[in-house]
């Protein structure tokens, strides 16, 4: 497969925007070393724009990134794939309204998923954000579409663009990769608060019908009109 | 409503004055993405200005803040104001003496939030800063005044600068904005000390009379005589 | 009291670095807002280089920096000193070895003090650089000598340059003011490890004989002959 | 002992690239002060370039980096060598595949090393890096080559490219020094997770052959072919 005429100038676009994307990890301490990436798909074409595997954040360029195909194979780049190519090429496939995904090891999210629960919601920034629970997923080994599975089964139907992948980490989802960097973002910063909380104390949830307000609000009227949240 | 002739030139100085102070809440790890924000009122006006919603921290500038008018009625910006609004205004329009007001979810400060406890005063910064406990106010919902009454309701006669709203996060209070960032970067600062001293043992009150004593010198000998502390 | 002519070269070169100093304080996340300060004693002579009260590390500069004598008295400068400036003095007066006195509110060090415990040794980097735990002084309300006094009864004798004072926070002492500020950093920098490890189990004490040979070599041998540590 | 002319290429290179590293520790929060050193064999040689002693990272520079031979003897360099050389050179000596080692005193890994228990091995980065748990080494005092054969004994043979000292820190080795670094900092990163894990519920491991497989194919397949990881 090679990169259609027509995909061409929405693949540059994406190429030097999932880059820069990498630099968000980064600045809200979510990797270390190269333990984290972001993709892209390419809106009306089965393909993705992913981080090239093993390079370190400083040295991510726009002509570094990586194109491939829905699964995971190699389209375009000098380098090889991230290593969660076919992870974030199995959600692609599955879930249409994904447009960018996010994979993280952040550390308070990662601690919940060692001891394997969710991430209760006790905060209104997480109603705002996931709508509730942040859920777990479960342990899979990489290698094959299994992380990319309990990814998409946990996540369907559900609010929450994150899961906490047993023993492992975090995928996130949104409608283009800025938001599944939010979502990524977010997730690390509730995990870290609700760790903190429930170290101190008995937990207080917030009541459904509250968490389903903040969240039908959040969704719907924060933010400027049409743009970006 | 259109902002008078005579309060164009503080409407200008504030913008940039509050668009400003947002670095220092990124700066002291208050925030995350977009998750927090600062208000000024115009003195002698019944209008504050304060940030656009979901807007980055990186793209804020002058011409980007929102002037509103104290019910929160946008007055002249070409973004929608900050979701927080509405308990900015309610503050300014029961609180005259206030004159900035800042909101965040700062994880230390929110876990107490999450728990539904005060922050108890066991260090003499805190008794400086806030004269005794942070208080704790109640569980609200965004999207009337509620928030704005809980505020109102916990500080008013209180010595403390801040609130923690129960499962939400931090309001602060002050003279002005630059004094509001302040008690909410102390007030993180405190609850991170407190949490991590409560996990290793009982904590130590500090007496009451010396609570007061160091609350009043701190209030009125600290700092250059006639700056801002 | 004005400044001998004799004391001018140094008392400008120590404002220069006192200043500087200040940066470390921030560097090594030991300070929040204008919570902690820096001084140096001006060798020879009854005079203390010290922080403005109040005044924003940003803002520093060798020229705002106080001059006082060792009883806390203004001798130049256009800015009030430190509100910690008769501790620091109380220090210089009664430890003549003494040359740069630091203190802070570090977080993890002051979660010690708000128990009311000494730091206990369970660490090489402690026993080289304090020689043992980090001792717990009184509480002590600001505003007389009482602070200075807790200081210097807890440290005169002590191998420890760094004292946890009940309640509130972290002063520590060097022969210089840059040896100050390595004991208020490595002290926190302990204080975080060993909140940790208590808080996952038994800790596990170092024999004596171990702590005493390895701060006895590390006072003598670790570093390039003649220089700073 | 001096540099044989055909080392001399390989000794700049490394002296450039030894400082760099350093850089890299304090990137990831794994040194306060001085506290943390770099070194690398120079291949092909019984040389070593390694950190000068007590020297802060600002000041480090190629030129002031220090050339020993491996039995931690000056060969070059107008500074002592670090006060660990010793233990350094003594792994160099007796682990031919090794061609970098780091130390820290990293918070929480020193926090493990305080309480005397391996880290366990319940997140797959973990798996991939370390191949399992990170084994503790045995407490060893300063000044002569306990450390080292402390460290020796412990990794010979082991997956794990990290060992904590008990009441001491982190030593790490890899194939080259950037290799260590990685090590140092992963280390560090699950050393927190894990800590964090334990903190809020039992942890749950991850089954052997799972372990394995992980291992297997991060140290095979991870990273672009012939490249760095």
């Amino acid at each position: 497969m090679t990169i259609p005429e027509s995909a061409k100038a929405a693949v540059d676009e994406l190429r030097e925007h999932v880059s820069d994307l990498h630099a968000e990890l980064v600045r809200y301490d979510l990797v270390v070393w190269t333990a984290g990436n972001v993709s892209a798909r390419v809106p009306g074409h089965d393909l993705m724009v992913i981080k090239p595997s093993g390079v370190s954040y400083d040295d991510l360029s726009a002509d570094r990134m990586v194109v491939c195909d829905l699964h995971g194979r190699l389209v375009e780049g000098e380098h090889s794939p991230s290593s969660d190519t076919e992870a974030h090429a199995h959600v692609y496939r599955h879930m249409p309204e994904v447009g960018g995904v996010v994979h993280t090891h952040s550390n308070y999210a990662s601690a919940w998923a060692a001891i394997g629960e969710p991430i209760p919601c006790v905060l209104t920034a997480m109603a705002d954000e996931f709508g509730g629970p942040i859920p777990l997923g479960p342990f899979a080994r990489i290698g094959d579409d299994a992380i990319g599975r309990g990814i998409v089964d946990t996540l369907t139907g559900h609010r929450s663009r994150a899961v906490i992948m047993k023993n492992h980490g975090v995928f996130s989802i949104g409608p283009d990769a800025k938001a599944a960097v939010k979502a990524a973002a977010m997730c690390e910063d509730v995990a870290k608060s609700t760790f903190i909380a429930r170290q101190m104390g008995p937990l207080v949830p917030i009541p459904q019908d509250d968490v389903d307000a903040l969240y039908d609000r959040y969704q719907n009227v924060y933010g400027q009109q049409g743009g970006s949240k």
